[in-house]
């Protein structure tokens, strides 16, 4: 079979430690090469540009792409695309908690500096020092810190592992590219990435000393609470060039169990010599260190003259050492400016599908913001320590609370292959984990916020056509959150405080989030008679249907507060409301509190899939048309980022300027806003109102500059004003849909006519199915409210069509 | 800090590829070892001798002992000791799903041959081919398998990956060693292990082509459920001596979540050449497959002289290959002898705690037993890939439902320091995953049997004055059991069906295993009470107390069976029993059936607490004998284990054959006992009456043949009839507790008088303290009843001091 294959042992060869080499007979010649980019093209243009990661392709992606796209032949690149306007910086500040390293769409490297006390969301703190570069990031994400994995920096000089970190000059980022200088070191970096590999390339000073740190007991961690921990690490240098390990870390933000960053390293100009250290004790010399639950590193010693520069290539794994190999194939030159360019290219694919004809800032603040809807879930499809399957794995949901608003549908509109591989990911979470996540890092679930919110992205998806899903099964998922209690953690998954839900019909108020469960369990059960009711299964849906008025037995018509009347209350289990005196409409947010990140006043309005009952309950539609008013303008005070009691920087209030559309005010929804486009989003590093959650505040952005914002869970779009001039969106299916605004400027906001497919448009709203296959979307605008749609059909509400 | 350290790259030596050495310099000289030896062998004989494994000798475990240990220096091995009477053999057979390969006590490696359709527990099968050893293991369980990672096969020519197994010839099997000969290849096996290390000695014909085959894709299977799948693997050959590489596998038994067993070995005898496989495919020569999601595995080929022997030494860790390479130096020399005579001497610190004078057939199944119940659980400190923490790690507790009734109050006898640590584990396992296990294995709770048993080990050691447990811990642990509702999956851990219970007093009968679940459930209910009185916590105790006559809610008066009335029986939620004709108490025993390896007429008698109640409620004394008596005679038929309904075989009856102490007819309970041990346990293959499940059964021999048997949960031991004419204990604390049985014989089983430290004992029972400091327990027996015990004071009930 394998005959006489005989080798002396001074002869055994080993490949490992055999320095790396271009053409090594696992790359295909570069002609087969470009036919692979070639099919990739046209694969990205015909289904989507992010369909080349989808689970069909898994045997191509390991066998083919990763190893063999090469950077040189950028697939479908527009040099002068639109990644050209994205400013990573843009909302790392003031809250934003953006991550402005380098990374791919849904890229699973995500590399960037860790600063400061190592306790900043996204790693990057605004000053501080930088203490080195990891791979592992979430982008505006809040609560404690978690990932910062793989840690690496270029330094001269004695280790000090107390303290390595060093003061940063001309800091700069673009897509594709994070550059800095250490003054500690006199050292600089420059690092591009592509989906599993990193290229780090470093500038040292003369020096015999100079060296490169691996840090694998490194990791971002908020100290107070939602720690992340290292649990274990391992590193072991292979040869003059090479060397690999791992960090083990539990804990974090979503208090999730044990994750493992597996890499594999290859420099590009071997090591003069070495060491590795481990509990703080540095060992020249010694090539391992083994997992004793201590933290361990390696340094590589260069003697370097001045200016000279060492890259080293890193692959990622949450698999293997083995696999991380794999991975770091996909960087395959030294050339950080091809690698670069392809990572350029990979974003202009996502970026170009919508072309803008508008003033450069807000294109600045538009594509930044699109650009951060794509930093994350995480692709880590073929990456699953946990289980193997066919389907797509994805990790850092971080929160579908936070992006089932807007960010999906964003997904829906330009990419809806890539929002079919989320939902077939959470039904395989579902079905191999137990519960579809709330929320999931580290390939673990935690924390569920709110409701069972995935629910809602299978309703979306299925009234928008969403193809490739195997809803039957969503279905039973999505019945299981509604149905069977999660138990001992009811923060980890499904529903908390589901037993009072089922049997009482409301969460009781000895059970945190009671108020905001009730709510949006009633919300979440609509999406579940929507999906039942699509599937042909009346019998689940009529009974969906009818928990999807729930929200109503926690609400409690003898409040009343600034002139309105009637709240969502929290209500003991004999049936009791809360005594007046031991709570209040206008305070609310922690975990603990009956409504999370919101307060009564705000959730009271959060009945989006029955507005009409909501506003008959309040009074009618003056009254309710008063009671926003309200909302908008009380106590506009001297608070950042409040407009009256709104929020814009929490989930809870997203729809809510949208919803003067439901009381045929749409001139009102325009006027709030185009006010908050303007005023509350700008491109500063400071520019998002919120932390921006994975990429939901940058959503809202791109929705409402376009014209139209989302009801999730429902194929319907409520008008409000769009900021170009023109735009026109590149859908999967080649089709294209455009979107004009005549006379629009920053004073005329009101809309004043609509034509939608050369027909007048009456309504404030339309539907998914209007503008799927493409066509026109005309919009009019003017200085004054106009008085279109005032007559108009109101949107759809449940109460429409049942009962 | 470390100088002009500096290699040219030619000379940038590597130690992974150079031969192993056994003068390194991480071993310790000769002087020093033997001094730590000593150390060793006084720790034992002063605190135990598994103390030496415990977490506070975590640092010297993975510094000194596994490293430095020499086995050339036995640490108190007793050549001659009782390791002599095991037969590995016993119990392998008929359902016993013995493991007879080779460990140490509580060892993490457990090496032995995987056999035939790869679905037998044990691996080991009676017939059929053997597919190689692997080196993980469970003993007794039943179910589907678990284990069976890390399998390697000394053959000859080409590799058929399809089936590469061999019929075998002369398997032989003692402590210490298990040996066999391949006659498809020729080639034979000499095994043996240490803590988590083992060595193989291997012995090839003349051939060019002989090879040891190393298979990561391999595990044992049960297909029909509860299968185990292998979701990855990834193999490394790093020089003509040494590999390494893990498996990652996924399910099992306890459906688990995935664990990884990783491996690095290195063999005496340089490779010829090597070659690996993924997925079917061999490539030689290529020296490493990493993980996609396949199987692989490695071959090192050699060209061996007829008798020649290729030893390989083998560590394996469930953290990292780095971790495996570390364990793997507890075998440190090629001596296959010496290491087995180090692994007999840890067997016979065991062993030779108890002294037998007696038949030598019966000392055989008295120390096989023993033997057996010091198997499981793993001792995996410092192996644990999911947290860290200074407390002991155990795995594999498979399950506390089987073993918590006679196996870890024998370990509370024999070594409670080493059941101290058990109960650590517990608190550290429910600290940092949520809650405590009943099962566990492969890092992952699960399966959940009946109550929350892990309960009744506190109490059980806190009333037995079992130190170095941190109680209050516990009983936090306990009140999540009983209190917090596991949600999702009922059978993983946690009390499923606990609403029910914490609301109706009983477990509904819509809910699967209700019946056993109720009891079982007022059992733990009293140890919670038990543990809390003891701590002083009066209000916990009172409400536990009370829980805890919770059985009698689901006792229905009016059922009547051969001639007894009033029996555990299926409650609605409404409170309504279940209709006759919908249920019997002669039938039940799975998953979903009201009662779990029982049926209700024996279940009706499990209310170990408060016997008295029960006797009560059964119609006082005589009634509770005749129904005793009726179950131990009706159908007596041709089922092979049954004496009457009575089946030693499964766990729900393990206390029946004493509950005569609780009329006070001891006499009937010394003649069952008798006649279970001389007659449904056997010094052979099917000896063993049942699934061994963990060493539950051998430890309900270990006792009844000492002549007594603990009501787990409480400090009772209720007498029944000793096998042996002395039996001396040697007890952890120094203080020794001699047995003797005089005019005993096969027909003199009768208790005739006791006199316990020296002093007549009248009644059938008495308790840890009388016993735990040494002592006497002297028995004189006869061949009728005697009378004896007949006035005595009943064994205590609950009954007896609440209310």
């Amino acid at each position: 079979m394998f005959g006489s294959f005989s080798l002396s042992v001074s002869a055994f060869r080993l490949p490992f430690i055999t320095p790396y080499h271009y053409g090594c007979t696992r790359n295909a010649p570069r002609e087969s090469r470009r036919r692979n980019a070639r099919l990739l093209h046209k694969s990205g243009s015909g289904h989507g540009m992010l369909s080349v990661a989808g689970p069909f392709s898994l045997t191509a992606l390991l066998c083919g792409l990763l190893t063999l796209l090469p950077s040189a032949t950028v697939c479908g690149a527009n040099e002068n695309g639109n990644a050209q306007y994205v400013d990573p910086f843009i909302g790392t500040e003031g809250g934003g908690n953006v991550f402005p390293g380098v990374c791919v769409p849904f890229g699973m490297v995500k590399l960037g500096p860790d600063c400061g006390n190592m306790e900043w969301n996204a790693g990057w703190a605004p000053d501080g020092n930088i203490h080195g570069f990891s791979h592992t990031h979430v982008s505006g994400t809040g609560g404690g810190c978690k990932y910062g994995n793989i840690l690496m920096l270029p330094m001269t000089g004695v280790i000090d592992l107390s303290d390595y970190s060093s003061p940063r000059e001309n800091e700069q980022a673009s897509v594709g590219e994070y550059s800095v200088e250490l003054t500690r070191y006199g050292t600089s970096a420059r690092l591009t990435a592509v989906d599993r590999a990193a290229l780090h390339e470093y500038t040292f000073p003369a020096a015999t000393d100079s060296r490169i740190l691996f840090d694998m007991g490194s990791c971002l961690a908020l100290k107070m609470c939602e720690t992340q921990k290292v649990i274990g690490s391992e590193v072991r240098i292979l040869s003059p060039t090479e060397l690999e390990g791992y960090t083990r870390v539990r804990g974090g933000w979503n208090e999730g169990e044990a994750y493992t960053v597996y890499f594999h390293a290859e420099t590009d100009t071997p090591a003069e010599s070495f060491g590795t250290w481990k509990d703080g004790k540095t060992e020249p010399g010694k090539e391992s260190q083994f997992d004793s639950g201590q933290k361990t590193g390696a340094y590589m010693t260069f003697n370097t003259t001045e200016g000279q520069k060492i890259r080293v290539r890193v692959g990622i794994s949450y698999i293997s050492c083995g696999r991380a190999r794999a991975n770091m194939r996909q960087v395959d030159t030294w050339d950080l400016d091809k690698v670069k360019a392809e990572a350029t290219a990979k974003w202009n694919r996502v970026l170009d599908k919508v072309e803008l004809d508008g003033d450069k800032n807000d294109k600045v603040k538009f594509y930044t913001a699109l650009y951060h809807c794509y930093l994350q879930p995480t692709d880590k499809t073929g990456e699953n320590p946990k289980w193997t399957s066919a389907e797509p794995n994805y990790d850092d949901f971080y929160a579908i609370w936070d992006t089932f608003r807007a960010t999906h549908p964003l997904f829906t509109i330009l990419t809806p292959s890539r929002q079919a591989y989320m939902l077939r990911a959470l039904i395989d979470i579902w079905r191999n984990d137990g519960y579809m996540p709330d929320a999931r890092s580290g390939n673990d679930n935690g924390r569920v916020q709110g409701g069972s919110n995935c629910d809602i992205l299978f309703a979306d998806a299925i009234v928008k056509g969403v193809e490739g899903v195997d809803y039957e099964a969503g279905l039973q998922a999505m019945l299981k959150n509604a149905e069977v209690p999660p138990g001992g953690d009811e923060r980890k998954e499904g529903r908390g405080g589901l037993d009072d839900y089922n049997t009482l019909g409301y969460v009781s108020a000895a059970t945190e989030r009671c108020l905001t469960r009730t709510l949006e369990y009633s919300n979440c059960d609509f999406t579940i008679a929507t999906v039942a009711n699509r599937l042909g299964k009346n019998d689940i849906a009529d009974r969906y249907y009818r928990k999807a008025s729930n929200w109503q037995n926690t609400w409690n018509d003898d409040i009343e507060c600034l002139g309105h009347k009637g709240f969502a209350w929290p209500r003991e289990r004999d049936g009791s409301f809360l005594a007046e005196d031991k709570y209040t409409v206008l305070t609310g947010g922690g975990w603990e509190n009956p409504t999370y990140e919101t307060f009564s006043f705000e959730l009271s309005m959060y009945v989006p899939h029955d507005m009409k009952s909501l506003i008959a309950r309040c009074g009618g539609q003056e009254r309710f048309t008063q009671r926003l008013d309200t909302f908008f303008t009380h106590n506009n005070g001297d608070q950042r980022w409040l407009i009256g009691m709104y929020q814009i920087a929490n989930e809870p209030g997203f729809l809510a300027p949208a919803l003067y559309n439901y009381v045929n005010r749409q001139d009102k929804t325009a006027r709030l806003v185009r006010y908050i486009l303007a005023n509350r989003y700008k491109a500063t590093r400071d520019g998002i109102p919120g932390n921006d959650d994975s990429g939901s505040m940058s959503a809202w952005y791109v929705f409402h500059s376009l014209g139209f914002y989302p009801n999730a869970g429902q194929d319907v779009y409520l008008i409000s004003s769009p900021v170009f001039r023109k735009a026109t969106l590149h859908l999967e299916n080649g089709r294209t849909l455009r979107i004009t605004a005549r006379n629009n400027s920053d004073r005329n906001i009101y809309v004043q006519s609509v034509r939608l497919n050369e027909k007048p448009l009456g309504n404030n709203w339309f539907r998914h199915s209007d503008i799927k296959d493409g066509g026109t979307l005309e919009f009019v605008m003017g200085p004054e409210p106009s008085g279109w749609s005032r007559n108009g059909v109101l949107p759809p509400s449940m109460s429409d069509t049942t009962k």
